[in-house]
C-alpha cells in the first residue's frame, strides 16, 4: 500500500496450478491458464477479458509464477489487455500469501476480485451482475464469495451451506463443507441451500488484511517483509524469494474465509466449471447431437458421449462411447469419460518414467 | 514359359490389397504388405523371407501393382533377398490373371507357392514342413490348398471342408464355403472337418494353366496377349495395360479352386492370420499379462485386451477396455477391438472428406 488510489474493483487473477488434469493439452511446462479449451483465447485470456470493462474494473494484478510470468504477459498483451500488474511468485505457497500480497499492493480502499485463472464461465454477464451485488456487500465490509447454484449431485466440488440474507443478493455463509461423497452431494442437491464453491472472492484490501491479521498472523509478516527486500520493474513486483519462501503454505479459504464471522456468498448461475477434469469440461461444452463435444481435426462416426480433440494428427472414432481422446502433437490421452480424473495417476507415471518434465506434480493447497 | 527351366519351387507373392483394414499403419498410398505389425520387418519381408531357404525355394516372383513395384524392390532389397523377379500390373484383376501370368513366366516343370503378401505366419517351420508335404502332391498334379486348423469359430474367413486322403498328409477338398455365420463357424469348429481356407497355394505351372483351359478359358489369351505386347527389363516383367486390362477380374478360387477335381488341402497348424483387422492382429499378436498388444512409445495404466501401437506420439491410455488404438505421425484411430472391421467405414468416410487419397477402396476380389 505505498500509494493510496481512488477506490476500484481490481482484478486479482491468480496463475497457479500445474499441467497434471487437463493433461496432454496443459502440460507441467504448460499449465491450464495458458491453454485454450475451445480452439480459442486461452483460459487466463478469457478470465481477463471477462473483467476487462475499464467502465466496472481497474486493470489485472496477475498473481503468476515467476517461471511463468513472460507467458502470461505476453497472453494478455495478445488479448489487449493494457495495463495489468503481475506479482512474480518465487515459490508456491497457496492463496493466502498470494492474495497476501496483492492485498498489500492495493490501497486500503480498494476491492479485490480474486479469480482462479483457468476456470470456464460461460455466461459473463451473469458473472457482472453478481460482481455488482457483491461489491454492494464488500463495500460493508463483509469478505464475499461467489457460490454456484448445483446442476447435479457433483462430488469434485466443495459446498457452501448459505443462511440468512445479510445484504442484497448476499447471504451469510453458515459453513464450507468439503468435497461430499455421492449420498451426501445428492442431499445437498435436494436441500436447496448448498452452493458450489467457485474460488472465487471479493472483499476490500482492508477487511482481508484485517482477516488475516485476526486469523492468520502468520501469513502477512512474511509476505510484508518479502516485499520489502522484492523489487519492481514495468509493473512486475518480485517478493524477495527467501522471505517469500518462508510463509507456511495455505489456502486462503483456511486462513480465512473458514474462520471469520464476516463471511457472505452470492448465489449465482454463470455457467461455471473449475475444468478441473476433462469430465468436467465435457459437462460445460456444446455438444452436438450425440452428445460429443469435438474440436480441432476429429472424423466420429457412430460415436456418442465422448470429448474428443486434437491440435495435432487427424483423429477417427468409429463406436466409440463416453470416451476423453485428447492428441497433441506429441501425446494422445485415451480414458473413459467417467475416469478422466485419473489423468493424474498417467501423469505421475510419465514423470517416473522421465517422459514429462519433474516438476511439481500437485495443484499446491488451493482450498476446499 | 519362354525357356524352360529346370523343376522348383517358385514362391509367387501376391502384393494385392488395400490400405482400408489396417488404417491407420496401412493406408491407400502404403498398403498392408508394405507396413509392419510388430514394428520390425513389413509383412512383405517376412513373406519372402519364410520362403527364402535357396535349398527349399527358387527366388521369388512378385506380383505387384505397377504403383508399388519400387517399395515392393526396396523392401526385399533391404531385406536381403536377392534374384527376385517382379510381374509389374498395371490394373488390378484378381488374383485370377495375376497366378496366370505368373504361371505363363514360369517353366513348365516349375511349382508354384502362391502366397499372399500380408498374412501373419508365427510358426515358419512348420508352414515349410506343410510345403514339403504338399510338394508331393503337387508332383502328381493336385492343386494344393493349405488349410488352417480352426482355432475359434471365426466368421470372417472361408472354409474348407476336407475329405480322405489323396496323398500323404493332404485330403481332398469336398468344398469351399463362403464366410459363416457365428452359429455355423460355431458347428465347423466342432465338426472337425473344416479348415480356414488361408488362400496359400501350391500347384504345377502346367497342371494350373490346364486347369485355368478348363474352367476359366476367358483369362489365359489375355494374360499371353498382354505378356506378347509388354516387355522385361531387369527382372521386371512389364504386360502391355490395355490387353492386361480387358481380362475380367477374378479370384483363383471362383477361376479355379472351386470348380476342379483335383483339388487337395495340407492341414496346418501354422499360428496363421490374413490379418484382416486390427482384431485379427490382436489375436495372433503375443499379449502381456493383462491381454495388451504394445507397441511402440505407449504407457497404459489398468487397461485390459486392447491393440495399442503408434509410431508417433506418445500414447497414454488410463482404464482402457478391449480398444484398439494406432497412432501415426499423422492420424489416430480408436474403435472398440470387436468393431474393428469397421475401419473400412472410416476411411470410406476419410476419402468422401478429402482427407485420404481418393484411390481404390476395396481391396478387390480376392476370393472366399
Amino acid at each position: 500500500m505505498d500509494e493510496p488510489a481512488p477506490a476500484r474493483v481490481i482484478p486479482v487473477i491468480l496463475c497457479g496450478g500445474a499441467g497434471t488434469r487437463l493433461w496432454p493439452l496443459s502440460r507441467l511446462d504448460r499449465p491450464k491458464p495458458f491453454v485454450s479449451v475451445d480452439g480459442g483465447a486461452t483460459l487466463l485470456q478469457e478470465t481477463a477479458r471477462r473483467v476487462g470493462d475499464p467502465a466496472q474494473f481497474a486493470p489485472p494484478l496477475i498473481v503468476v509464477s515467476e517461471d511463468f510470468g513472460d507467458i502470461a504477459a505476453a497472453q494478455l498483451n495478445q488479448a489487449g489487455i493494457g495495463g495489468a500488474r503481475f506479482i512474480l511468485e518465487p515459490a508456491a505457497r497457496g492463496t493466502a500469501p498470494a492474495i497476501a500480497t496483492a492485498a498489500l499492493e492495493s490501497g486500503a480502499d480498494d476491492l479485490l476480485l480474486v479469480l482462479p485463472s483457468d476456470h470456464v464461465v460461460k455466461d459473463g454477464a451473469a458473472f457482472r451482475a453478481a460482481i455488482e451485488t457483491a461489491t454492494a456487500a464488500a463495500r460493508e465490509g463483509w469478505l464475499v464469495t461467489f457460490g454456484v447454484r448445483p446442476e447435479r449431485p457433483e462430488t469434485g466440488y466443495g459446498y457452501i451451506l448459505a443462511g440468512e440474507m445479510v445484504a442484497p443478493g448476499a447471504l451469510r455463509v453458515e459453513r464450507f463443507v468439503e468435497k461430499p461423497d455421492a449420498a451426501t452431494a445428492a442431499r445437498y442437491l435436494a436441500d436447496g441451500h448448498y452452493l458450489w464453491n467457485s474460488g472465487i472472492f471479493l472483499f476490500g484490501a482492508q477487511p482481508l488484511l484485517t482477516a488475516l491479521r485476526d486469523h492468520a498472523p502468520y501469513i502477512l509478516p512474511e509476505a510484508e517483509a518479502a516485499l520489502a527486500a522484492g523489487h519492481r520493474e514495468d509493473g512486475r513486483i518480485r517478493p524477495e524469494a527467501s522471505r517469500f519462501a518462508r510463509s507456511p503454505s495455505q489456502s486462503i479459504d483456511h486462513a480465512v474465509m473458514e474462520k471469520s464471522g464476516r463471511v457472505a456468498v452470492v448465489p449465482v448461475d454463470m455457467g461455471w466449471s473449475d475444468v478441473g477434469s476433462w469430465e468436467a469440461l465435457h459437462a460445460v461444452a456444446d455438444l452436438d447431437a450425440d452428445g460429443n463435444a469435438l474440436a480441432g481435426d476429429v472424423v466420429m462416426i457412430d460415436s456418442q458421449g465422448s470429448l474428443v480433440r486434437s491440435e495435432g494428427p487427424l483423429v477417427v472414432g468409429v463406436g466409440v462411447r463416453d470416451m476423453v481422446i485428447v492428441a497433441t502433437e506429441r501425446s494422445v490421452l485415451i480414458v473413459p469419460r467417467g475416469e478422466s480424473q485419473r489423468v493424474k495417476e498417467a501423469v505421475e507415471a510419465l514423470v517416473r518414467r522421465g517422459l514429462e518434465p519433474p516438476a511439481e506434480l500437485t495443484d499446491g493447497e488451493k482450498g476446499p
